[in-house]
This record gives structure tokens, sequence and C-alpha cells, in this order.
């Protein structure tokens, strides 16, 4: 899953998703769970390529591919997100059209089925770009979108993992711990950096990026991370490149790591590789923030960059088979 | 109060102060209420001087003079805040420390009278960055931070400015109208977009930005602005410069203005006033989006860059009498 470098079109569409970076070790991962992450990632990339195959866009691609995570319990978005301090779930979400430059975010809402479908109607329907909460969950209604109740979004595992963060009393990045605030040892010995996101370009050359995230477990204080921040874990545009990242967010807030992959490209000419490469493995390691993010640029070049152990990822482009893959 | 280009250390300290932008007028403007601006924007960056003077922070500085504008009812943030669809007052803050990249911010929280202390309380304090709505203020109260009744914030400029936007329908970014959307003749005849902001170069060379506001009047659905979002709104680094911004928020978020001028100066090499002039005049302008910023780089060089009639603003320098200004 390695590119080699284009500088002209690529074969056409290419999606590529991620559903979270960590410690995931094979050692600590079951045939059986490794099958079922593998399963959830192909049926993501299908679902994203139906749209691709009959043209189209990559905003709705991303979307699509990312709804079928989200109603998944495997990742930490949608029905699988993980619970607040409080033991409520609040999720947040954000996309941009690299064609447009539009953009849709929403913040710490709950009861929505599909936040990433909400962040859509945000960009679609709203002058604004992000709206949270209970706002955000009347706009919600009133665009048609799904809630689903409290029991539908409980899973047994979060919640343990919620009952050993208080115990430990210990705010968890999914199933995580990015430093000594947030150590704990969750789901396998494993730790893991929860969200979801889509990165896609569409026959027509154009661009789009998404994520979407349950946020951190035992989270407190209305806590926003990167993943509904334009600029942060979300950004497109066609003039260079489309990102998603996952990681430690207050690291990739504070560096505005999207969009700083984009400006790479565009102010220093650099290739996507390079400049991601710079900046999870330089910046970003160089003030031990856990994390990467997946990208493509408007050649089709696409990559996959994490400062971690695995990474949770698939990639399908026009004319080739799905591909996925967990571990390093 | 346009400068030179510095290549070298400026002469010491200097803070940079705005109190938002739009189409403000001298026609529309009276004597008294002209006065008035001036002596809130003195009395903002003698706060911020007299923590300089004494070998204080940049950090200490930009929220010492915030805090004296968002005691004022001139300016829309803390007390002069406008009102939301539902009348209610929901403030955003954010701050960024250049020296440490570290970052604190809020997003819709009521009741609060200084939200940027609350931003930078977040910044010292919390493993966050951002934190939003009840949570934050849950956070605000076990930090001792000042709360303030219904009626510490009503103003009725502001609510005679709910009101006549609820009769047009429309949201009104402060005193504004951005675009046809928003459009609405408010106070006087001029439109203003609101927010306030500092960014301030200390004796020791570190730089550090502050931005807060109380968003647009009659907003919904939960909507927050650039104000509170690190790259977008507010940015500091000692590497390069620190910037807080006002305008049309949406435009900013999707544009990642703050980070944008950094990232010019950084990897194109471009001084501040360049960087500037293209983020505002040439790509936010080409997109119809009204806004500006004050920013200020490592050498002491500081900037007012608006595309609008008019900013309220403000300088002083180690050495040199206190500048205010309005107009063009």
């Amino acid at each position: 899953m390695l590119m080699t470098t284009r500088e002209k079109n690529g074969p056409g569409y290419c999606l590529v998703i991620h559903g979270g970076v960590g410690t995931i070790l094979q050692e600590n991962m079951s045939a059986e769970k490794e099958k079922a992450y593998e399963l959830s990632l192909e049926a993501a990339l299908k679902a994203g390529e139906e749209i691709l195959e009959r043209k189209g866009s990559a905003l709705q691609a991303v979307e699509a591919a990312l709804r079928v995570m989200e109603d998944s319990p495997l990742f930490n978005a949608g029905k699988g997100s993980v619970f607040t301090h409080d033991g409520t779930i609040e999720m947040d979400a954000s996309i941009m059209d690299g064609r447009t430059g539009a953009a849709g975010a929403v913040a710490a809402v709950s009861g929505i089925k599909n936040p990433i479908s909400l962040a859509l109607k945000v960009l679609q329907h709203s002058d604004h770009v992000m709206l949270m909460g209970k706002g955000a969950e009347q706009f919600a209604r009133m665009h048609g979108c799904v809630f689903e109740t409290e029991a539908y979004f409980h899973t047994d595992a979060r919640y343990e993992q919620l009952q050993m963060a208080q115990q430990q009393d210990k705010v968890v990045l999914d199933h995580s711990g990015a430093n000594t605030v947030m150590a704990g040892n969750v789901e396998n010995g494993g730790r893991k950096l929860g969200t979801i996101g889509a990165v896609a370009r569409d026959a027509a050359g154009n661009l789009a990026a998404a994520t979407s995230t349950g946020g951190m477990t035992n989270k407190r204080f209305g806590r926003i991370g990167d993943t509904p921040l334009i600029g942060a874990g979300t950004y497109a545009s066609n003039q260079n490149c489309a990102v998603s990242c996952t990681g430690h967010g207050e690291y990739f807030i504070k560096n505005v790591v999207a969009y700083d992959v984009a400006a790479l490209m565009a102010y220093k000419g650099w290739s996507l590789q390079k400049a991601a490469d710079y900046v999870i493995n330089k910046k970003l390691k160089a003030q031990q923030a856990e994390g990467g993010l997946i990208a493509i640029d408007r050649w089709g070049n696409y990559i996959f960059t994490f400062n971690t152990e695995g990474m949770y990822r698939g990639v399908v482009e026009q004319g080739k088979a799905i591909e996925t893959r967990i571990y390093q």
C-alpha cells in the first residue's frame, strides 16, 4: 500500500479510510477480531466505491464510507462511541469539499446515528460551518437526521473502558493512553486512539475529507478534540490534498495538522508524502504526540502516515482490488 | 501606525489590540461615541502595558488587555456580547502562548465575566485545549472564575439589535452583515464585525495572541465561529508571529486564516505584512469575505490588516505613546 509518486492524474477514483491508530499489536489481537475489523473496513470501502463507480462525488463517497464505520461497534464513532465521564455519548464530526472549499462540522452531539451525515447537512444547508450540542441536534431534527436511543449507543466494551478509566481516574483517548496523564491499558492490552476518517479523489479529480469520533473515554468539561475542527482534524482543497487525522487531539489542534500538510505542499512545493512525514514523524514526534493521518493529493497519490504501532486502514483504487491492513 | 520592516529585535515590548472591523464610517459616528471607543482602547492598552513594563509575559499582557475590553459594553465580548436567537449570551475565546505552543479555548460559555481568563485557565490547568458549554462552565467554577448575572450581560443596544435581526429574520455578525444572508444595517447604519483581540511581544521576545467574542446576533443551532478555534481565529508561535482575527468567521475557519499567515512566513519566507496582505486582501477578498487581523512578528513588526472600512484598533510600543485609530 505504498505509492510511487505521480505527477499527473492517477487511474481514476480512489478512496482511503482509517479507523484509528495506537499500539495495535498482532500478539494482542484474536484472529476473529482481526477478521471483524477487516470486514468492516472492506464494507466501508465498498460503500464509498459504489458511489465513485457511478460518478458520484468524493464528498458523497467519504460520507458513505464513514456511515458504515459509524454503524459498526468496532470503531470509536457513531454506535461504537466511547462514554464521557458522565456516562453520556458525545460525538464530533467534520467534512470538507476540496472542490468548493465548503465545510461542515458538529461538536458534542448526542443521539445522532450518523454524525458525519449531520456534518454534511451543515455543509449543504447552513450558512455556518460549525454547530454544537443541543443547537446542532435541533438542526439535525429540522433536516431529517436519524436519531437513536441510548441503548443503541451502549456497547459493553466501551462501558467497561469507562469504568476502568474511572477507577484509574484517567482520561483515555478511545482505547488509549497517549501520555502519562492518559495512561491506561485498555482492550487487550493495546492502546488505541479512536476516530475514523476517509479521504477520496473522484473520477472528476475532486477531493474530499471526512472525520468522525466519539472522543475520549471519561472525557469531562465538554472537551472538544481535533476531529470537528477544520484545519486540525480535517482539510481538503483540490489545489493540493485532502487529509483526515487521528491521534492525541490536543497536539493536532495546536499544530493545525491537517492544514499544515496542505500548506507545506502549497508553499514549499513538497510532495504529500514528504509533507505528512515531516508533520507526523518530525514535528509531532518531537512533542511526544501520538497519531497519524491519511491523505490523497490532486494526482491520486495517497498515504497512510502514523508514528504508532498500527492503524486500521484500507484503500480502493479504480480497477484494483480493495486492500486493508492493521499493523505497521 | 505603519511599520518599517525590522529584521532584528525591535525596541522591546509591544502590544496591539483590535475591537472588531466593519463599515465603520466617521459620518455615522458621534464625537462622544468616538471618544468612548478611544478611551476603552487606551484603557485596554494601559492594562496590558502595565504587565509588560514590569517584565510580565506577552501571554499575561494579552489577557489583561482583553479583560478590559470584555468589561466594556462597547465591544462584542464579555459584557457587551450580542444575544443569540434564544435571547441568551454565549461567548467564545481562545489564547495561545507562542513560547510553548500551549493553547486554551472555550466555546459557547454563559455567565463567565471574562471568557479570555477562562481560556487562559484551560491553557494553564487542563490537559485539553478546548472546552465547551456547561462542561467549560463547570471547569470555570472549579478554577474560581467570576460569574455574572444575566442582568450584567444585558445591554439595551444589543437587545435592540436582536429584535431588529429577528424582525428581518437575519443572522447578524455582531452589529453586522457580511453578505446577503446576513444583511442588516445596525447601529448608526454601520455594519460591524465584532470580536476583540490582542497580540503581544514581551521584553524577552516571546509572542502571544488572544481573541474573544459574543458571536453573532440572532445566532442559532450552537453556531461556533473562528474565535475559539486555534489556527483559524488565534495563533502564536515564537518562530514567526502571533495573530488575532476578526470578521466573517465561517470564511476564517475554511481558510485557517491565523495559521495561514504563520505558514506563509515559515514556508515561503514572506514578511508578516506580505503574508497578511495576501490572506486578507487576496484570498478572503476573492471569496467576498469581510474581515481583518492584527499580528506581530518575532522582531516586533506589527500590522493591522483589514478589507473593510474600519477597525477599532490601537498599539503601544516600549518607550512610545499609546496610539488608537478607528477608520482606514
